[in-house]
């Protein structure tokens, strides 16, 4: 490893970073970084690949084409803690490789989300699943009191079956959804680039996507060559059905829309473009 | 289909089944049987087996040796209403497709899991994670009354919240793990007996159990020779260790016990039990 | 079912559609039409939709905002007969549940794929992996009947091992990749449409390609609804990266290319575009 | 790590180890050793598990109670030179996650794997998969200089469709399954136990088997106590069917079988023993 590569893998490796009011992400342990996509993807071209590509090129190209073993090779444990509602998002990723505090073995913390005044918020009514505008001051303060009070009136039974001697996997049958969790959650880069493009996504929840970011702050430092291309061709990236891409490109055609004049784009980047919308 | 099969068929294919106070599993549809099983195996040996050997006795083998693909061949769709503990469970049987009510989209219906009295149970001491003997029947139904309440003033917040316009995804973090969802589970056979050996085992929670339990009457009446097996083989059998089926063979050799007297089997059984003793 | 739709039905289930000069697909079974990724999509939604949405509609919005799950609930069982190379490529989709001919068990048929004359084409130069120019009359005849010899005598020799008594195993070690395989290929909808998508594109090898389609037909048949979907959105699609769509938006707004004179597309999708290039 | 550790894991890291007559494994990377898995498993307990379990106690446990999680956080990358027809059966693990030589971009490298005189066996008669006695010392020797005639002729045409100009990906059609082939294989612990279990037993083709002596003698360097659990219960072991158990339990029973002097085992693993055969 370059020296500089092992200061900024100081600052994310084993650290927690705060999540919420409780939560954390912390990076266990990683295996390859922007090199071992590449490495592995020249053991596909073998001899086929006479000219050196760079690493950003190849990475790019790689990532723009849908080739998707080589992110396979690269490989990141997180240890999380997280609210059970945002852990039951993320388990559907079924790729990520799992282990999490049993409430059949363990007695859980008392510990619950509590979300802060400006997370509360109301119904967007257009869209079914989102958050929408903000209440009133008291309303809001309100509601913060009452979620606090209920997580903490459910911790107090439970705790008192768990004095009783009640089962455990009885006696957390009530706790909330808002009860912290604690998993290592392990993750493969071609997995986690779409986990990050779903939950990154402003359509997700707030909550999600702060553990989400987290992350994306974490493998940015590890494979920072990767995540560029990722922003790029996928984050601020647009799909267009053929529909929509026939328009466009008429629309532009008939305004010579496609020159170099019109298009704030290398030649070659303009030709590429100009491709995608011109092959069969 | 023969008629009979058709007949049995209707006796379990869209219906549903009760599990727990208000859950249920439903077999929405599936694909290939017993049949399907050995269709398949039979693709991988082609003119290799010229022996007709019956279906059962294929099925058998496939079993016994660890051949796991034909019965990747067979797939069921369940419709299932459980609590959240027990989804929770279920999922991490990844191999798993599924399709859940989001109570980010919905309202979630006021239904909880509340324990009969016979159910509360003490925490098991030996075993970290079982439920061990009952309690005295006033604490139990007292417990039971509280288990009760507490889900429904849970449900009761979160309608005020829902009435006051909060954001569905938010309004329902405080809801309890006894929560009812539903959800499309489709699953493959060879995947379902992995499910059905772990929790059909006693130290499975009870309640998800009574899941694997109605599954498993399901799926004995669509593929009876592979349940057949399956419970000779996993159910009912017992892996030995290296040291185990050592101390064994010599016991049983020291005291004539390898005999067609001492062993109550076949002499082909007998045959078969020896050479996994003796194998190297 | 619709009447209508059990003939169209007879049209695929249990047909052999030829591909190449000897293979074949066959749909052995299916769980699910168009009509379980809508009900699979509703258990998600439960009474979080009101509005009722048509099935097409439905289908078009999870396919186009990449909801995958309502389509893994859509399973086929193919049965194919492909040459050996062919089926290394499938295979790399992993998430197929496959039973295959084992030349292990089996003495495997004296059937190899020998290209027609039209197909001998040179290397492309441009892109590593395709096909490009044909060659002359003569060579390509010549190349069909090179190839066709070369095969024969391996299996020639192929037989000649199996009488002598070499054992299965090593007997086929020299077997050229061209030789034809069976198996069972288990696939879901979600992963069969990654699979198309790929390999229906004009850079994969044109002899897979030709399997591609043949599934891809039966399909439409079975799922004419996400077939259509799929089809606009994926097949004739484009992704843009965050720079293209940039330098396209600007180069539309500056020539007034969003005025619905330019855009050959109703209001709705009009408004529907624009907010692909202005969302966050 | 500890000192004795690196100098042990030096052994194995990045080291090609010959296999078969021009193949070899090489570990390129790995992420998590013994102690990965019990630091995994002690996330589920959290504070359930009050005493503490030496490692390997912990490990044994989990293995025997068959808990996979643990072991899927232990994760390794091989990098792997092997005949094509090895790895169309190790591809059937489909947990793997590989970067292969692809023979559309590269011109294929003239090496196929030959057999050694020794590896020149009937086909056993008894179970249709294995090899079998060996053929005399002139019919061995010829099939060996046949085997590499062949593939000599076939890499030979090969070569001149290159040379000719012809498509790579249609020029490597007739090339032999003896073939060999490079690629990157990622497995976790978990999944790579079952392939052992499978491929190092005496029913696997030889040659494969040699692929997974190499991964096994690597693995038992970076993983020592789990591997010593999986050779006691996995490789050494042996799973009875009910009635086996049943007929087992009865004829001890009859003979005293169950007393100290008859096991030769500690009455600790004694007793262990006895909850097998009494268990419900």
């Amino acid at each position: 490893m370059p020296h500089d590569f092992c200061e900024r893998e100081d600052e994310v490796l084993d650290k927690e970073f705060k999540v919420l009011d409780k939560g954390f992400v912390r990076l266990v342990d990683y295996m390859g970084t922007d090199s071992r996509v590449v490495q592995s993807a020249r053991v596909s071209y073998a001899d086929g690949t006479k000219t050196i590509r760079e690493d950003a090129g190849l990475i790019d190209y790689l990532l723009r084409m849908g080739h998707s073993s080589p992110f396979e090779q690269v490989v990141f444990t997180f240890h999380m803690k997280l609210p059970l509602f945002a852990s039951r998002q993320m388990i559907r990723h079924r790729t990520g490789r799992l282990n999490e505090i049993s409430g059949r073995y363990s007695v859980m913390k008392n510990e619950a989300y509590v979300p802060s005044r400006d997370r509360v918020c109301k119904q967007y009514t257009d869209n079914k699943q989102g958050s929408g505008d903000k209440f009133d001051d008291i309303t809001s303060m309100l509601a913060v009191k009452d979620f606090k009070e209920e997580s903490e009136a459910a911790f107090c039974c439970y705790q008192e079956y768990i004095d009783s001697g009640m089962a455990r996997e009885l006696a957390r049958i009530n706790l909330p959804l808002s009860t912290y969790t604690e998993w290592y959650w392990q993750f493969d880069l071609n997995n986690l680039m779409k986990f990050l493009y779903l939950r990154l996504d402003s359509h997700a929840q707030w909550e999600i996507r702060q553990y989400a970011e987290a992350m994306y702050n974490i493998v940015k430092v590890i494979c920072p060559l990767t995540m560029k291309s990722f922003e790029n061709h996928m984050l601020n990236g647009v799909r267009l059905s053929g529909k929509e891409k026939e328009a466009i490109f008429e629309a532009l055609s008939d305004r010579q829309g496609w020159s170099s004049e019109a298009l704030n784009l290398t030649d070659k980047e303009r030709i590429n473009l100009l491709s995608k919308f011109t092959q069969e």
